[in-house]
């Protein structure tokens, strides 16, 4: 791969650039973008070693092509760069949902398109954000068919490979439903939870009343509507299937309220625990995690004092939550430690420096 | 208020006796349980400085009493208390759920009867993980009814702000719909939204594509099932009509998706995340938090170094979050920090530490 066209150059595509060229500094990365200023500001940042005026120029003589534009806005991408790209080289996309991308990539492209969707956590935009290392670490799927030519796989995932993230091979059907399940559903249903909420009291006898798990489960509602209207309407079959499922069993929920069926609910929830449990558990944790709570005053330093503490009795503090304290001034500190042992030692080290230190349930 | 009694001796009602001790080193503390065991374990422990063999036995001489036993069994301690209560002594029970309760205890103690619900966080059980700052700054919530006699109520508030609580007052069935909507909806929607995610795929799939949000959307479906069972038990018909609720307002979503009225659906989304960010602003946060996500080592001693290189710089952290990588030895670590130049100045400091830091963006 000596040479990669990057059409759309903001945060994602401006740090693909900065990856690629960062792992193979001999590369050529050709970058295109509607908006011209964010094309001209990723050469000076080093995101593309050349700058092209229409997309089927930076396809021109490129191994790869890497779309990176929003997820409405691919499937023009894909017709406007159709005229430019060589006849041997692949096609990738990074939209966050694939059924739609890969039938217009394959419908342009054939078996030389690979949908892709890297799981790189920011949501910032623009060339600006970028990064070289965002890719570290994380999943890149790609969402091969059976049309696929596995020369054009293998090299998309070279590609990410390169970036520092790790190529995953999951089908375009099966990846937008995952993420209508694990994401967009999630996501409105958030949404709905806080307007449920709302409609019952007023602010302070809300928060009085509202615990850390309220808290946990509404956090993604603070999400930007703009940008998810269109990730959900590029993915609104799944998201509606991911509903209706919902949907039905969020019933059968309810009907062991209304009819009073303890038991059968106890079912529903212990099974959602094992596998809450499962489905996270780390690796390596040993099997007693141990959760600490603190009240804390509200200044820079207490964070540094505490965790300092842990470091030095080689206590690895697995998970830490700051909550505020509604009045202002205070906050409490939830922490988990793994090991009875470490744990006991870090509360009476924390006890020791004048903390109040509780021990306290996981997972809530 | 000089002599107090407590019937049930567990995490709240041994905290309570702890509380109540340790700031008024002169005050009398009867306390029986059922279990005689947890009784005694209590008088070792301070937390009752005097123990009686039976719940009237313990109700008599006392100015007040509070009932800490399991929701479930709040009806029956009321009735074998009722003989043994001074005509002049206010009762309150500590339950999480209160329409019951508090019809309950003004069945048998008429206008002093005043139902609470202190708002602490552990859901621990027994005298050993009792603690005498557990109300430390929490809400004490208290349900008058226009039958509570006032000498009643402010007799229990007091009580309640003696432990370092805030007594505020809710009419009991307003409370039972707050937490139904705050906190047993969120729990089956939690549970629901594991179970609609383990039908899509395999566990690699899964945590491949599973982000934070979805992590923090079912953290409290890791609750324990009994523990859930019993709440919602006592609260089913506010459960009932949240679940009721959320029910509509989701398939108005719903329909949204499915008759694609994407503007309608940003309309519901944007409404909800300005209730979610107005609901929990913190009162002195400034403008501008500002998201920082790096990834790190998982091991003892670097939250400590980032932590102090915050506290060197006077860079509050205001929310912290550790995303542990499925892949083990590494995690990300996202931090909030208030205001562009302190978060600029730590990133700066952690780069210069080695660490590969990026802008985020709020809450997701």
């Amino acid at each position: 791969m000596d040479r990669v066209a990057i059409v759309g150059t903001g945060l994602i595509g401006g740090s693909v650039g900065l990856a690629l060229r960062a792992a193979r500094p001999a590369i050529s990365v050709v970058g295109f973008d509607a908006d011209h200023s964010a094309t001209r500001r990723a050469l000076e940042l080093g995101a593309i070693s050349d700058l092209a005026s229409s997309p089927a120029e930076a396809a021109a003589e490129a191994d790869g092509v890497v779309v990176a534009v929003p997820v409405d806005r691919i499937e023009d991408a894909l017709s406007a760069l159709a005229p430019g790209v060589r006849k041997d080289a692949f096609v990738t996309d990074v939209g966050s949902t694939k059924a739609d991308a890969v039938r217009a990539g394959e419908r342009t492209f054939g078996d030389r398109f690979v949908g892709g969707h890297p799981m790189a956590g920011s949501e910032r935009h623009g060339i600006d954000a970028a990064h070289g290392a965002l890719f570290e670490g994380a999943w890149w799927v790609l969402t091969p068919t059976e049309t696929t030519a596995s020369g054009a796989y293998s090299s998309a995932a070279r590609l990410a490979s390169t970036t520092g993230a790790s190529p995953v091979a999951v089908d375009p059907d099966t990846h937008d439903a995952l993420v209508a399940r694990l994401s967009h559903l999630p996501q409105l249903v958030a949404s709905v939870l806080v307007h449920v909420a709302i409609a019952a009291g007023d602010r302070d006898a809300l928060l009085g009343l509202a615990a850390g798990g309220f808290r946990d489960v509404t956090r993604i509602a603070a999400s930007h509507p703009e940008l998810w209207v269109t990730i959900l309407r590029s993915n609104r079959r799944a998201v509606s299937d991911a509903l209706d499922g919902f949907q039905t069993q969020l019933g059968r929920v309810a009907a062991c309220v209304q009819e009073e069926r303890w038991d059968d609910l106890r079912d529903v929830l212990a099974a959602a625990r094992t596998a809450r449990l499962e489905l996270f558990a780390k690796p390596d944790l040993p099997r007693d995690p141990v959760a600490l709570e603190l009240l804390v005053p509200d200044r820079p330093g207490v964070l540094a004092e505490v965790t300092t503490a842990a470091g030095e009795l080689g206590a690895n503090i697995e998970d830490l939550r700051i909550v505020h304290s509604t009045e202002g001034g205070r906050g409490r500190l939830e922490l988990i430690v793994a090991g009875e042992g470490p744990a006991e030692a870090l509360a009476d080290r924390l006890r020791a420096l004048g903390y109040r230190v509780e021990r306290a349930i996981l997972s809530e």
